[in-house]
């Protein structure tokens, strides 16, 4: 017979793994943030084979300390400033528990109807939060829905914007379909285009402002202009509020204003900064957005304290993204479907089944509260702006402006030689210090370090015990750098 | 100050949110499968606004039993034998709250190393289990990946095969580009033609052999060879290795040999059916796996202890998906990553963020062992083999032959008029009662209905009590029917 585990094996392995992680969120902060392994040494740990037969859990337990925490890389330490921060909270974690154990998978609005209800609640709330128009809200003509990520958002808002321009879901793609970027919008966008079939070559970036990093609106319109000439169809510009590299936002309602003469869908990427806007004062953000965007991003799994993943998207109108998506095979009709009463969300997303992914971001917004948000990012701004104050004051190091939001970007000043190879070679210093962990881009050419503050158990403190190991790397490596000023450029692969 | 959850209010809630876990596990037997609630019903009973300030995490447990546990129809209720099981167990929904609690996002190698080798490794003790080719395994020149859905696996076949057939990645699609598909075949196909750019009208769909539902791979060889002769590019292949509506089996093997022939690419969809391989005896389902298919995905989430959402999907050959795929933007840039020593996952998936899947399904490999697997699938194939001999003693009723591993499809027989609709109010009082809840088909133009056997909590006396409440509904509905076998065809939606 099968050995399920019994409601009371799972009481006593729950509360065990409960308390695993009051435990893991306790003491992350004592363990290295970078992992310190190299390839392949946890699968070399790992048997070989799977196990014959069935063992009790403790197995797992003693194995996630032993071999799979030393091959993570934290997340949650109160050291991580790489990427952008990914908030795991109390409230998300447990409501995302509650959805496995509910094991329902919501595809239809009749595979269970709050799972699909309480998603439309939830997204419609937050609208109201960020302040985004009300014609997002799901109860109006457009809609909102969770996705996986940003990247998932970005394929849908394409293909929901190709089915404005014609039958291509029917017919396949003929005939040339050009995108529009940014040199620093997100690689993602790139990826739909090759997902969709549009083609990479197709993805069309146009130049950014210098000082700004932000979308060039003149150039956008000359670009459209003339693709349009060429006999291009132009299916979607992609602006960005709040760039991966460096923060950077595009101007929305210029853009939009483009895209509106042109006929051309506005996908607006806020996956980092969107949701920012739950603080008022921050709300200009968005400016055009409500005025002119078919599609708008954000992820509360970056910033807003809930869970990987759960990225939630808006259409202004949701006919064209559910006429791209919706196939209706015999086995999945039924009554509510053919009512037209109800959102199946399968139309939505690329998959058929889905998560009930709502409970976690209700539990958040419930537990926080608008107000606890707000702290939230507020808190996050702070670190920013003392952490901008110390890079100013200081002369070995140079601030990226405009600084942006929760994400602080600088360069080491180095006496000469290969600068960029010195600061990838700092950064890579620090991060085997384990103490914090750094990642790097490019701007016009150069490195620069980026610094996301917003973790959630990085207070203070953290920041300022960061930027003192970064001052006193950079002041340790500058006495060795005269040696080795041409050194290993490699590190920037 | 934001309010976070502390690591001991997050044992406290955890605690909670186990023993409710634990309860509902105990408890579902005893809700309506299906919910009984009407659209709106649970959007009307949420607050408008999403609260200013916080609250603890009651509020959450107290909502959840009284707004939406009645709005959930439950797939882990004993009683679901509805489309396909979505296996809910212990040790996995304990896996996924390690993932949660964890929260880090396995996007790259180097963004926590363990989150990739973990997953590398039980995907291919997965692949060990189900006797899949050496070549799948990801220390070989192929690979496996967790996918969140068959869908999704379906769409990343079709790109990667794209990328065999030319650079549509970079060119964008031009010419007609077409796929095979049977009438049988899951619409996840036609919904990623739809997405690839492929257009639905160039899914060419392939008869089958009326007896088995089988692909007919001389229908498909011909159909080749005439669009090859037309100027198309055939792209991709699917069969199916239990479909959707009666887990019928294509002819893998003819169907390779001629994909070869042709150069085509084959893709296994054995979404249901895959993961009962773990019984030795059923490897026939996979005959000519090894020799032919080029990719193949299965569900774990299925039939295999494992929670949505867990596709895994295996390529002989990883080159041409992560060809169709890779971008690398420099913030993404990473030592590792040039080195070519380890896996990205981003370049195996549509998105570029991941959650931590394999832990979850590496604490059902281990809680269950081989023997604990197998011994889940025999007793959903034993409790199919009762209801298929009790259908076929019965004169009232009719078997779908062939019955295929734990599907039972079937109809009840009427004394005339509209039988289809007869049945379908009959499966419609049926999930009206809240006692168990099951789907409907269409096999030959005529409706029939599917019972799905494999639940975690279904034991015998569940199969034997729905048996028995159909019969009895059935006998009652005969009596009725004279007076309105015309009426109320609608709810064939």
């Amino acid at each position: 017979m099968s050995q399920h585990m019994t409601p009371d094996e799972f009481r006593e392995y729950g509360r065990q793994v409960v308390d695993w992680v009051a435990d893991y969120m306790e003491g992350v902060e004592k363990l290295p943030v970078r992992s310190q392994v190299a390839p392949g040494d946890v699968r070399a740990a790992l048997p070989a084979h799977p196990p014959e037969r069935g063992e009790g859990f403790g197995g797992v337990l003693a194995d996630l300390d032993r071999i799979i925490v030393p091959g993570l890389t934290h997340w949650q330490h109160p050291g991580f400033f790489a990427y952008y921060p990914s908030n795991a909270s109390g409230p998300a974690i447990l409501g995302d528990l509650l959805s496995s154990g509910l094991g329902v998978q919501g595809m239809l609005w009749a595979t269970s109807p709050a799972c699909t209800e309480l998603e439309t609640v939830v997204v419609d709330w937050l609208a109201e939060l960020l302040g985004l128009p009300d014609h997002f809200r799901t109860d109006n003509v457009g809609g909102g829905v969770i996705q996986d990520s940003a990247s998932s958002a970005s394929l849908l808002a394409i293909l929901a914007a190709l089915r404005r321009t014609g039958d291509a879901a029917e017919q396949g793609l003929t005939g040339r379909h050009t995108l529009y970027v940014s040199t620093e919008t997100h690689s993602s966008l790139a990826k739909s285009a090759r997902i969709a079939g549009i083609g990479a070559d197709n993805v069309r970036v146009v130049g950014v402002d210098p000082a700004t990093l932000g979308m060039d609106p003149e150039r956008l319109d000359r670009m459209l202009a003339e693709d349009i000439a060429a006999g291009a169809t132009p299916v979607l510009v992609c602006a960005t509020v709040g760039t991966t590299s460096t923060a950077a936002v595009d101007p929305v309602r210029a853009i939009g204003e483009i895209c509106r003469r042109h006929g051309v869908w506005l996908h607006v990427d806020a996956a980092y900064a969107g949701v920012a806007a739950v603080c008022p004062e921050l709300r200009g953000l968005n400016d055009g957005v409500a005025e002119y965007a078919d599609s708008y991003a954000t992820n509360p799994h970056k910033w807003l304290l809930t869970n990987f993943d759960c990225t939630v998207m808006w259409v202004a109108d949701r006919a064209p993204l559910t006429g791209a998506l919706a196939i209706h095979p015999e086995y999945l009709r039924n009554a509510a479907t053919s009512s037209g009463a109800v959102v199946d969300y399968r139309d939505w997303q690329v998959s058929l089944g889905r998560r009930f992914r709502a409970l976690k971001l209700w539990a958040v917004l419930r537990w926080y509260g608008a107000e606890g948000l707000r702290d939230h990012i507020h808190k996050g701004l702070e670190q920013a702006a003392r952490l901008t104050a110390w890079i100013t004051d200081d002369p070995d190091f140079e601030l990226h402006e405009p600084q942006t939001l929760g994400l602080v970007c600088f360069r080491p000043l180095w006496a000469g030689g290969d600068e960029d190879a010195a600061t990838m070679r700092l950064m890579e210093a620090l991060n085997d210090s384990g103490a914090l962990y750094l990642t790097h881009t490019r701007v016009a050419g150069r490195v620069v370090l980026r610094m996301a503050l917003g973790g959630v158990r990085t207070e203070a403190e953290h920041v300022r015990a960061a930027w003192e190991a970064i001052r006193a790397e950079h002041a340790r490596t500058v006495v060795g750098e005269t040696a080795v000023v041409t050194g290993r450029s490699d590190l920037i692969t």
